[in-house]
């Protein structure tokens, strides 16, 4: 295999990178070509095979890195590991080596599986999967391993990756072996046979059908500093605005207007917390491809919009991305389309500007000019498993990708085009996607899944942390109150907490059975559901101070909010398959309870813990079987941690919100930092520490001026030993 | 897109190829390229779009088309299909025209789906597949349509087949529609749009990096007719020796040749017919691959052979193909091997005629040399789903094959190593195959899985004939005494009948827990149980004649024995997707129930039926709900059949396994044709006619000669009117 050459350029943003001297041939060559490698940014090394494909994630992407993040990074000057690659007449192949004790995370949202060594993934955009062979919503083709580093494979193909499953054949020798020459295979008929590597400990990366590709590698040192480096290179992590870590409820896909007012007015009336309220404004066709033009069922939604503003609901309207002839921009997006169709509808072409833009115009002045605070994007993640739901790989787009490479970027894209509206308004948004992918961090968009396994779902909060992705473990229905209380409890845990009532015209605790629901038969003691409903979503408004904080955090150094706890605890073995518990931040354990359970194991890392409600104190590095009574979620707060929590208030606006009781968990506190966001599209996100005077055993609110309304005070500190 | 040209040649079997003046251009262009067509032989006709791979099941084949076979086809002269082309930079694209009321099937083993139109597919080999995405342990690329022909597209590739799941996007025009046009989509914003063809109504096939393909079209005029031209074309069907028609049974994986013996010695002394034991010699390493030499249980394999044959047993040999470094032949097969390991063996490179040769080289002198009747190739079906089970697609192989193109030929490439070493011995044999594909018909090789549920093994023999590739639904274990008796009925009724013991040290039907089979624990009425089981197994001695005059039917016309009602009664919408009931020849409908069920439905198509059983009379047309007693599988026999049964024997060698009552059912009987097969390698195939005298109400068989005690004779004749 010849030497390769590295190409240089980088793509999308060429302009903001820095590239530094090449290094030194410091790393041994196996059989794979070596290629030189050159310097992205600090700690970011880029490895060019062949000639890449013209669109790539890379090079269809519009956020700009987040130089000032990388800076807070340590600076490596050293590229961690070398990349070897192979171009063949099949494609591209890509070469990793693993240590003997390495772990492999992430490759996306990715519901069967956790550390990924010892797998082969093929990954294809899949809704819902139901067997681990990489099929996914949000296939990424970065991992990170326990070594310190991360790789993403800048491809929009669908990549398999074999992690430490492979085994290169022995080749043959004259030569007696030694122990240095590698593996011993043993004596054959008067020969020798010799492995020059172990290959089992390798990654082999297959790309059919390219003829080069791009390998960044992302140094840590940590696991967590690799994925805060993708992260800040994808361009930090998205920071939702305040009233986006409130409640949200998605009312019945078939609400009118005035059915939307009234369940408003419930939610006010009976004191459930709720920020946010979905709709579906009845503009799908009969075929599925939506107009986006307001339905019958909402004849003025203008005031409708300004009257929920007044009563500090936003607006969050599901649609689907296929755009039916009914509706206005259909001629326009004609060109800047692919040739196939969905449900009838025109698959605008999202990696054009055009196609972006007009997709854009439309929503700015039909909704968001108006009032819509955000969108759900549901269905475009290419379901094989039910039929013609989405576009053939085939397909042909006018910016040249076909429909494998689409299937890859479509979610992305439709998010730049989303995102699009909300900066040119200077307005901040959340919402929803059921398909997204590479270098997502900075997407103000939740993953979300028809699949409904409680146990899965709480898998994909930890899971979802290795790869920029957010994932919600929305409330649909339930089995029994007791199943509505577990997975409530698990949503308030979670970047986006909501109920998506789509088909229940009613509350779910109202009535559990769906039938009777929508013929509004309430169960005899549904009050009482309510109240404990109630409760746990009070719980999540208290939460958002702390909530906001670790999304600060993922905006400005990458630090995913929600995580496994083996990205914290690395060299902890006891965390390496541990995903039905994750970490809220640094300092807070989360360990989800499902119906039917009446204890649980939970395992804590290094430090000592607080159970949240009971305030008992836990040795870390144990594990421990506990009893897990129904109204509470199992959490645990680390040692030395100052947790504020807001007074539970129906919404974000209200100067409650801001009100809080700081928890003071132990002796030899931390201060906690808090961060005042007022809204604004760049917020200025003034630092507060809360700090804790261990001798005098009080504390403060150390801030400049005093608070207004909207901003944090202190209104109780308890210390809990 | 420019015009493309024919490749003319035809790969691997040229020279027997009759190549015809091209037809005329009848048939409507539309947007793809119309490639000009080559007639390979009566009814068969090539698309050559660009230039083909060297690798496909086409190019590697080693058998001849059954010229003869062929023969006895109607003479098609005119194409009754298109295909167009397209040749862009993702690959190669494919389109066939779908009619409003077509339905296609097919496609290899595919046990989640049966009527193809509506689904997508892409064939990756892989083994027991849980979600209908294509995923299977035989894909093939061929499919058949009731519009009564079939297309074969000849790749090795993982091709995605889009079966009326495409809509092309509208154009638009600034004429008003009409009805001529096409499709109304009515008016746009001062234009209109226009559908050119309802592109709903097309088969798309996405065969990616490619540079051209071979697309093979056989014609009909039946449906059935395209897949007897399409397994005629392959080789004609599998002949198994009468052996292989009676009961097989293979003992516990760690059984010792004394032990064997001991399985062996209960057969006879329980009367339990059985002519073939399966067993492992003991050979695979600690790692799964294997030596292929006789492990310390087994002595003296060449006495035990011996003594089996003495005694009326075949043996078939458990084996996985891929090569362990304590192989005799591994340095041999090292220069002919691909370059990646399976559980520490080497991967033959079965396309190439070395790494046959040295395989079979091997197995002849070692195994078939001392009376080895055939294999069993295991777990060659390339699993994602269970870790790194097999070699990855980016493997590259000394034939030029990569590993996709692999997976996809491993299975048949290794039967043809097989069968090379029985034709080379002038014997016949008859195995198991984890993994097959296109142009399989002519394999003495039984399909399986590591799946277990009783109704996907029903719908896979009826599902398999499609492909020209056999199913067992093979019995393992059982959950109750019910289940085992439903699953004996079924696997009676299949290509080959077998109890696969290789997890239980006793019979089931001894002791149907696992734990307490192996400890020897048996039941309190098991002699109960055995002699139910007895009984259905006798039922299958019984059914050989007639089970062995349709797979001669196979052999020789290329219809398959085990099939879909649909194929022979194409227009008749009730059995478009019926699946749980099948035909055995054309006279014998097969209707299997599985544990738990009291009743089921069953339907009969045009003609009358005779319950088998009860003797009594159904309509045809007609579906039914029928009880279903423990000890009767539902088997109906078409009126006017003459049924042959033999006298249930011990195993094929006993001269009253041909000896036979002769079941005639109704007036106006035709004639049973049955053929005498003496074994041999290829063998005269004598036939022979019974013949019912409707009017005397006598029957005859016609025959030259008298018979000897390995031909045909009728005991005794009952007529059920």
């Amino acid at each position: 295999m010849e030497r390769r050459k590295f190409l240089n350029a980088l793509g999308g943003v060429s302009s903001l990178l820095m590239t530094s001297p090449l290094l030194a041939n410091q790393l041994k060559t196996t059989g794979f070509s070596r290629a030189e490698q050159s310097s992205v940014m600090s700690g970011i090394w880029k490895f060019t095979v062949g000639t890449p494909e013209e669109i790539t994630p890379q090079s269809t992407r519009s956020v700009e890195p987040s130089l000032s993040g990388l800076k807070s990074l340590p600076d490596i000057k050293v590229c961690p590991v070398e990349p070897l690659g192979e171009l063949n007449k099949r494609g591209v192949v890509i070469k990793i080596p693993l240590k003997k004790e390495e772990y492999i995370y992430g490759l996306g949202l990715q519901f069967q599986s956790f550390q990924q060594r010892g797998l082969k993934k093929m990954l294809r955009v899949n809704s819902d999967p139901k067997i681990d062979t990489g099929d996914s919503h949000a296939p990424v083709t970065f991992f990170v391993t326990t070594s310190g580093y991360g790789i993403f494979i800048d491809t929009a193909r669908y990549a398999s990756f074999y992690i430490g499953t492979t085994k290169h054949k022995p080749k043959l020798t004259s030569k007696k072996n030694t122990k240095e020459d590698g593996n011993e295979v043993g004596p054959l008929n008067g020969a020798y046979l010799r492995k020059d590597v172990d290959s089992e400990n390798e990654i082999l990366v297959d790309i059919p059908h390219v003829e080069g590709i791009d390998v960044y590698v992302f140094s840590g040192p940590t696991m967590l500093q690799a994925v805060q480096r993708y992260n800040l290179f994808a361009g930090g992590g998205a920071l939702p605005p305040r009233w986006g870590l409130g409640f949200w409820y998605r009312v019945h896909k078939n609400l009118k207007q005035d059915e939307v007012y009234s369940m408003a007015k419930y939610f006010r009336d009976s004191k459930i917390p709720c920020d946010v309220l979905g709709l579906e404004p009845g503009w799908q066709s009969k075929s599925y491809s939506c107009s986006y033009v307001w339905g019958k069922g909402f004849p003025d939604p203008a005031k409708m919009l300004s009257d929920f503003k007044k009563d500090h609901f936003k607006v969050n309207l599901w649609e689907h991305a296929f755009v039916h002839p009914t509706s206005p921009i259909y001629k326009d997006l004609l060109p800047y389309s692919g040739d196939y169709e969905v449900w009838g509808g025109l698959v605008s072409d999202f990696i054009t500007k055009e196609g972006r833009q007009i997709y854009a115009d439309f929503h700015r002045t039909e909704h968001v000019d108006i009032g819509v605070s955000g969108y759900k994007c549901d269905e475009c993640d290419n379901s094989d498993f039910t039929g013609p739901w989405s576009f053939p790989e085939l397909s042909q787009f006018p910016s040249g990708a076909d429909g494998e490479q689409m299937h890859s970027l479509f979610g992305l894209r439709y998010q730049d085009a989303i995102m699009s509206v909300f900066n040119g308004k200077k307005e901040r948004t959340y919402g929803l996607i059921r398909s997204s992918g590479a270098l997502a961090a900075p997407y103000p968009f939740v993953l979300y899944s028809d699949l409904y396994d409680h146990k899965t779902f709480i898998h994909g909060i930890a899971q979802s942390g290795f790869s920029g992705l957010l994932w919600t473990p929305e409330v649909r229905h339930a089995e029994s109150n007791e199943d509505l209380i577990r997975r409530l409890q698990t949503v308030v845990f979670s970047p986006l907490a909501m109920i998506n009532a789509w088909y229940l015209k009613n509350a779910p605790w109202k009535q559990i059975g769906k039938k009777a629901n929508n013929e509004g038969h309430f169960a005899a003691n549904w009050e009482e559901l309510e109240s404990k409903c109630r409760e746990i979503i009070e719980l999540r408004m208290k939460l958002i101070p702390y909530i906001h904080g670790s999304f600060v955090q993922y905006n400005q150094l990458g630090i995913p909010p929600f995580r496994a706890l083996v990205m914290d605890y690395p060299d902890d073995p006891a965390v390496r398959n541990l995903s039905n518990q994750f970490l809220l931040g640094e300092n807070m354990l989360v360990a989800p309870v499902v119906a039917g359970e009446s204890s649980r194991k939970i395992y804590l890392p290094e430090g000592e813990w607080y159970e949240f409600w009971t305030s008992k104190k836990y040795a870390g590095k144990t594990e421990y079987t506990i009893d897990v009574p129904l109204e509470q979620i199992p959490v645990f707060i680390k040692a030395g941690t100052i947790l504020p929590l807001a007074k539970p208030s129906l919404h974000t606006d209200d100067p409650k919100s801001w009100q809080l009781t700081a928890l003071v968990f132990g002796e030899n506190t931390k201060p906690a930092i808090l961060f005042e966001d007022n809204g604004n599209y760049a917020p200025e996100l003034k630092e507060v520490r809360l700090i804790w005077d261990n001798k005098k055993h009080e504390g403060h609110l150390e801030r400049e001026g005093k608070p207004s309304d909207h901003q944090y005070s202190v209104i109780a500190w308890k210390f809990i030993i």
